[in-house]
């Protein structure tokens, strides 16, 4: 290795140290922080983000990367790394300190607003706070520029490349033919489902999802699952990789979906090299591919029918009171029963997509300037009512219900949807791979599929892009029939939907 | 103030960030580290004590505290401020950043081997670690420098002004006066201790230890209690104080002294000022003073009479096979029963003063280059023969038992000693200045005690010397005899020694 690669990579880790400690401060204040310390803690975290600016924006860091660019002696590998450095290298010359820090500094104090908001049902309260938020990645967007629309240049942050204008077209697409079906699905019979929604005792719940994440493989040499009020994953390295999960005593869906939903982000983090640690190749290579296997897991694998026919006896044992009686495909249709809802992370799989849509015309209407923080509620409320058909009786249940927005989290939302699509389309292409595949999974061996992501995806770090990706592993870029097939095929099944049987044989 | 002096606060506080992030990463090692992720987070913790070396040791930084300490416009309390931290600048200079990132590297790959081998009974697995960190303590001592002995640049650290010349007469003192005093104990009808070794099980003596948090004082709005192998307390400001504690299903003492001993410290942070944040004025004076909270919480009001005069009733409730029928005097004496025995955290408060001896004397011996590494299990185990007439079966009950040497403490157990010397004395003039504070820890208020401790101790921060604060607020420096009279006088009642009564009246 160049002496000079050498320093780029000591350097590289450097900063990766400094954010993995800071998120190691962000996993302990949504876990365990004292009602009290939020102010500190926030002024703690906001010197480890300028800390690490700095370290990013290091005139002789810069320097580095940019001769290393030019350096055809380094394997493909390094050159990537060198390239992809130099991506963040720019857009961090573009922002400046003291943005960086005041970012830092709102989300804290944004995150403390909004808990007490929501807990109050009291918008005006997180209204100031988002406010603040709003006006600095307004700010922040003209400084990083952008050729169409000002969301671009936010959404660059966590899909490199996706643009407004694209995410329209696909919203429309996706709004035009989801809405029928859900719409035939409507008129039809539906499943029964109550008995999700009995008394499910805390302790059994959490032992299960942990006997859940085991099954996933979901390796605990290399992380934890704690409880927190909104689930996330967080790495600190693929060492140390943990989840956090939600417990309600009246729905079990939210621990088991939450808990999936998490485990496959945490695998593909657990699937990175070690040894790249602090490298892009050691890196996930965009949210979108990242919410693909968690939608993977979470619907993919987490919704079907062959993985409950290996662990619905163990659930059934574990609540024989509420599902002693239950069927297995009773069991599977009501996991699988599209209702428009209030709550996104509750929502089944197709109406979803409506929420991520909401919130994506919300938010860039925000970067734009076209719509202000005080009027989110009302935007928020008569959305739902037009997509969704539902009245959203608390700010609560409505847009207070994320805390992304808190976090400074603008141009997020969109690669929810991206993931699913590429969960349909990776998913499809395993199960050609591996013709016995589903039969194993059915036997309870979730292995063979992890194996294939690990192979396929995991590994590979941003050694390519998203969409290189995508064409890499299954012959094309994303495409969206792929999501929509698997959609018609699971649900007219599920909804014994006959024109669609007909359509699709 | 005046710009150079709120300059100075700046940056001060940003290097408290750092520190404190530091140990938040600290705290989630030791209660929550996935098994795998000890070697990652060891580096992280490395680059965050390297990057707050860094931010001590800034050019610009230290020629502001140099002219601010010419500074007479300052008020008395900024003074002092600028003048700790010249302290600080001028041992931090002495040291090599190199030096600093490689004490938290070897420490945190001393801490993974020292928990294997404790766990094995394997000092071998250790050793090497270890004498690594003796290697550097050693090359520490010399480039920070010393008149009489090695061990005094290190005990500086902690108990700043120590000699190790004074230690060895104090502690030639302690022995002198204590061996005697035990041995009349022993020679008399021992106190019956069975039923605090029955079976106590473990949630039951969680939420009993929650209770006693609550009972002195220990807000949890800034602070919480976990498990960890190792009891401690560490603080991210005095808005996040956190206790942890270990429960032994077979000892009830374990968990009840260590989290009294532990939220002394706590009370001590948690009063210390929130506006002082980042400044010596907010920061504990020494480790001394430190332990004589520790000290004063748990043996001088915890193993007191009137202590469980006002709580006992409560602990048979809730373990009423074990003490239903015991009664209070005969659980006083329990508590207090003096008997040589192997682990430090368990020993009585009068031979607890040998294990420090012990350590005293290896450690100082391992610094100035007369004992090896390899040699400790020994030296260890003959001097537990030698002083405390007991074998030492194993070293995981022996030299293994405690972490310092993992995390690069030496120097640090002497203020063990000295926490309990300085709390005979507080606690002595408490009593005198609030001649109803027994009479209210009988009724279970324990807030005169705390508001004494506040006002006279916790409140000034660095204000005072350790030496000078114990003469404002005692008249007088540390003087043995008050620990001393404390021992004499409770321990002749509880072992009804004639003489020692005689000698007192």
């Amino acid at each position: 290795m160049s002496k000079s690669y050498e320093a780029f990579v000591t350097h590289r880790q450097r900063i990766t140290d400094v954010q993995k400690a800071t998120a190691v401060l962000g996993w302990d204040q949504e876990t365990n922080l004292p009602k009290d310390a939020g102010q500190i803690r926030a002024r703690q975290t906001a010197t480890l983000a300028g800390i690490a600016y700095e370290l990013s924006t290091d005139g002789k860091y810069i320097d580095l990367v940019r001769s290393l660019s030019e350096d055809k002696t380094l394997t493909h590998r390094q050159q990537r790394n060198v390239a992809q450095c130099m991506r963040t290298v720019e857009r961090n010359l573009k922002m400046s300190k003291e943005m960086v820090e005041r970012q830092s500094r709102l989300s804290s104090k944004a995150f403390d607003s909004w808990v007490i908001a929501r807990r109050q049902d009291d918008f005006s309260v997180y209204a100031a706070d988002l406010q603040e938020l709003v006006s600095l990645k307004r700010e922040q967007a003209d400084r990083l520029g952008y050729e169409e629309h000002p969301y671009d240049a936010l959404m660059d942050e966590f899909e490199p490349g996706a643009k407004t204008s694209q995410l329209k077209v696909l919203f429309e697409n996706v709004r035009a033919q989801l809405v029928d079906f859900v719409k035939e699905i409507a008129d039809v019979q539906q499943v029964e489902d109550a008995w999700l929604y009995k008394h499910y005792p805390q302790n059994k719940q959490w032992d299960f999802t942990i006997e859940i994440l085991k099954k996933i493989g979901y390796n605990f040499d290399r992380g934890r699952q704690d409880i927190s009020a909104h689930p996330f994953t967080v790495d600190f390295g693929p060492t140390d990789v943990r989840v956090t999960t939600r417990v309600n005593l009246d729905d079990v869906q939210e621990a088991l979906w939450g808990t999936l939903h998490e485990g496959g982000h945490a695998l593909y983090e657990q699937g990175l090299r070690v040894d790249d640690y602090g490298l892009p190749t050691g890196m996930a290579i965009s949210l979108g591919i990242h919410e693909s296997q968690s939608r993977l897991y979470e619907n993919n694998l987490g919704r079907s029918l062959p993985f409950w026919k290996a662990n619905y006896h163990e659930l059934q044992k574990v609540f024989p009171e509420n599902l002693g009686s239950v069927s297995l495909q009773d069991f599977y249709k009501s996991c699988n029963l599209v209702r428009p809802s209030l709550i996104r992370t509750n929502a089944d799989e197709l109406t979803y997509h409506f929420h991520i849509l909401i919130r994506f015309v919300i938010e860039q209407a925000l970067i734009s300037g076209e719509l202000e923080v005080n009027d989110i509620p009302e935007a928020w409320n008569s959305r739902y009512k037009e997509y969704l058909g539902i009245d959203v009786p608390t700010n609560a249940e409505g847009c207070l219900q994320d805390v992304h927005w808190a976090h400074g989290a603008f141009g997020y939302f969109p690669t929810y949807s991206l993931g699913s699509f590429y969960a349909a389309q990776f998913f499809r292409k395993a199960k050609m791979d591996l013709p016995n595949m589903v039969d194993e999974i059915e036997k309870g061996n979730n292995q063979p599929l992890l194996s294939w992501l690990r192979e396929n995806i995991h590994d590979h770090g941003q050694l390519y892009g998203a969409e290189e990706l995508c064409k890499k592993v299954t012959g094309e870029g994303l495409n969206f029939d792929y999501f929509m097939n698997y959609a018609r095929d699971k649900y007219s099944t599920i909804y014994d939907l006959q024109g669609m049987k007909d359509l699709i044989a």
